[in-house]
């Protein structure tokens, strides 16, 4: 496999059923572009003007409980509405419908200054409680639930208290519904779920695994397209938190803290992503295709202040990247499993 | 068509076969998050820094002639190589190929100062000469040409100096199989050309027409993705430069200028975007159901310091906008074709 190390290739993403183009060699070009402000592990534990922290007063006139453990309100500003008439349009060239949806603020902690990797593994117990409770309490009203997490400001995310959010909407997302089509073509095709399949492949290869246990793996996929994307994968068969027991679960608590603490020790920052699960759709269709699986979408490439920039080419023509999937998850491996903020 | 305005749905992009969510009332929501760096214009018409500028020394020792139109080289970091054996491999789950091809950086001008609308008429000729040539020129030796520009920091853009590039490669990239297929599965099913059938309907309803000339229209297209997103489209069949001709060329570089102009003035402020053309690719096979064009993404949203992110939902699930592509289009016709620093 010599092209994979040194040499421009593309390499196909089986769950989009997308290619992307690798530039192994151009690591070295020297970086003059824009400089982003590195994201800083916050310090204070309550900040009176956050509009997340326990007791304050949010735009809406509401006030947050003193709540002690995770916190779910509905967006102050959703991108989906609930209360939205059916239309839509079937012309060619101007088809539309309407969508209907909710969406959902989620607090991981009462403490401003804590990120997931912060927190102890049972109070990463308790996020990973409530993602299953909303996806199961949406799910049972809308077709997709999208549990997601921008992180850091470089991601848009406009408030550093710790939190995530829940859409959920009444048709299959346009990324879902690629994903849908390929997991099922696969199970046509092989009698066997795809990504089931391919954990043991990346296991036993060793080569892009970042942290495994026994029921889980984190991994740089053979196709990820940000520099150190990663993927978070179950090793037994299931189609949505319904199938993950509380062993399980208190490994997947596990392997989210040394994973991303590893994320926060590479640039010794509080390192940003977008991160996201995604589940069986809620439906009544047969869906053995399916397996969970949530995926980390961090933009840094050099250092805490050089991004990788998904623009031009990519957008017009397709994802690329510099350093390889196998080098991500060898200075993935590299990093310590303590926090560094931890040492200080 | 009341949901389109007011109420959140989704719209199909009949070019990528993707929908994507539109949140109309949702622009206005406060923004406490991360504030760009507005893009200035530049003053200075030479800057002995810039490895762009006539005269100066790059990073591999060459020296850039004293140019004064267009100036062309090999990209000292390319993300493709021509030197580059085959190899490929059909595991399902580890699919790759080796990928070769060529990046070349165009300088639009000598001029350190001077992006595209604040060029002259005749000047924008000569850049689309150029892109002509390139394409021309790398079309006899590779499948597809991607000819493109990051502008603004904002955009991944290191170097202010106006520039495009160009990538020329063996094999069809994501985007443009995509459309490839797509418009390939309207000619066949309707005997007529997608984006040719798309611009006379987009004349006709004027709604989303920014700007428009006997040959060209400049448009927010009906599934716009970025909030000032505009496609230009050829009135007349055209796969490619070669169709054509001087005097629709002319009033190509005549809306070209009109419009970028427009985008300047939007928020008075060097406007940031990533633009490319796409042509048919350049093999053997028929393609009467390829049309020219150029589409720009242009990441403002609020201000000249304010971006939408496209972020945690749109990169799991879909791309998502606030203000509506009629919106977009009539601020941008509200804006003067006079550049706001002619004015000063
Ligand atoms: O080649 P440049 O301008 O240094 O780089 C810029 O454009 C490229 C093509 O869109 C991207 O891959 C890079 O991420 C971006 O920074
Ligand atoms: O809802 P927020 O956190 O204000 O907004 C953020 O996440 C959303 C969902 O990914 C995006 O649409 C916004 O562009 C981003 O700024």
């Amino acid at each position: 496999m010599t092209v994979l190390n040194d040499k421009s290739h593309r390499r196909y993403n089986p769950l989009l059923g997308e290619w992307i183009l690798v530039s192994p060699h151009r690591g070295k070009r020297p970086w003059q572009g824009q400089q982003e402000a590195p994201q800083t592990n916050h310090s204070v534990s309550y900040d009176e003007k956050c509009y997340l922290c326990p007791g304050n007063t949010r735009i809406t006139g509401d006030v947050n409980p003193n709540y002690t453990g995770t916190f779910v309100f509905p967006n102050d500003f959703p991108a989906l509405q609930a209360d939205n008439d059916n239309d839509s349009s079937d012309d060619e060239l101007f088809r539309y419908q309407s969508a209907k949806g909710e969406a959902r603020v989620i607090c991981f902690s009462p403490d401003h200054s804590k990120s997931l990797p912060q927190l102890s593994e049972a109070d990463i117990g308790g996020v990973i409680d409530t993602w299953r409770e909303q996806m199961n309490e949406l799910g049972q009203r809308y077709q997709w639930v999208q549990v997601f997490e921008n992180k850091g400001s470089v991601m848009g995310c406009s408030n550093p208290h710790p939190h995530g959010q829940v859409w959920a909407q009444n048709s299959l997302p346009t990324e879902a519904e690629k994903i849908d089509r390929n997991l099922r073509d696969y199970f046509q095709r092989n009698d066997s779920n795809l990504l089931l399949d391919y954990v043991e492949r990346e296991v036993e290869n060793a080569e892009r695994i970042v942290e495994l246990n026994d029921d889980w793996a984190v991994l740089v996929p053979f196709w990820a397209c940000w520099p150190f994307e990663v993927l978070l994968l179950p090793r037994f068969a299931a189609k949505s938190f319904a199938d993950v027991s509380p062993v399980q679960q208190k490994n997947l608590a596990r392997i989210l803290k040394r994973a991303l603490t590893r994320y926060d020790n590479l640039f010794q920052c509080s390192f940003p992503y977008s991160m996201g699960w995604r589940a069986a759709p809620f439906s009544g269709d047969a869906n053995d295709h399916w397996q969970l699986h949530a995926s980390f979408f961090p933009p840094l490439l050099r250092s805490a202040s050089v991004k990788k920039f998904m623009v031009g080419y990519e957008m017009l023509a397709e994802a690329q990247r510099d350093i390889t999937p196998e080098q991500a998850a060898e200075r993935l491996r590299a990093c310590s499993i303590q926090h560094y903020l931890e040492n200080q």
